[in-house]
């Protein structure tokens, strides 16, 4: 499985963070090209920092995944989430994979 | 699905970090009580920084995530990653769900 992660840091406000994800940006997550599933993860820290919000969208492979990065959907999300309000976004892709046994 | 996250960012040897965690590190990763999947992502940055390296376990359910947190095992999987020349590491943990539909 290849999937795009995105981290949100610190927004000002959380719980208008969230109204406005959800009701404005997921939709148009969702719309992704080749999207096989759109995981959603609000994690405590261990030890240190941690994001708020972690979003994460999985494809088939990496010419899927590649496909939506490229896409016009990928364009509209990108912008959207340009006006969220948070401190910072960490955002990165790679093939996930089972460790050695 | 649960969830532990733990992210490496920019070790001093790349290949000397990786060549260390996949001989020493992953086998006490594997020894964790009740892991479900140990999974590894290398990914390329979208636009800003990446880790290294993304490093997470999966569980089936919160309490089994909890075990596995209060662990011998864990002890020692820690106590090891703290011997891992990397700049930092985050470290987090939480339910992983599908996003609204």
């Amino acid at each position: 499985m290849h999937r795009i992660t995105v981290e949100y840091w610190t927004p000002a406000d959380p719980a208008a963070f969230d109204e406005r994800y959800e009701s404005g940006h997921v939709p148009l997550v969702r719309a992704l090209p080749g999207l096989l599933s759109f995981t959603l993860t609000r994690p405590r820290p261990l030890g240190g920092d941690a994001p708020h919000l972690v979003a994460e969208m999985w494809f088939a492979d990496g010419e899927a995944m590649k496909v939506a990065l490229r896409s016009p959907q990928m364009a509209a999300a990108a912008e959207d989430a340009a006006g969220l309000d948070v401190a910072s976004t960490t955002m990165f892709a790679g093939e996930v994979d089972e460790a050695p046994r």
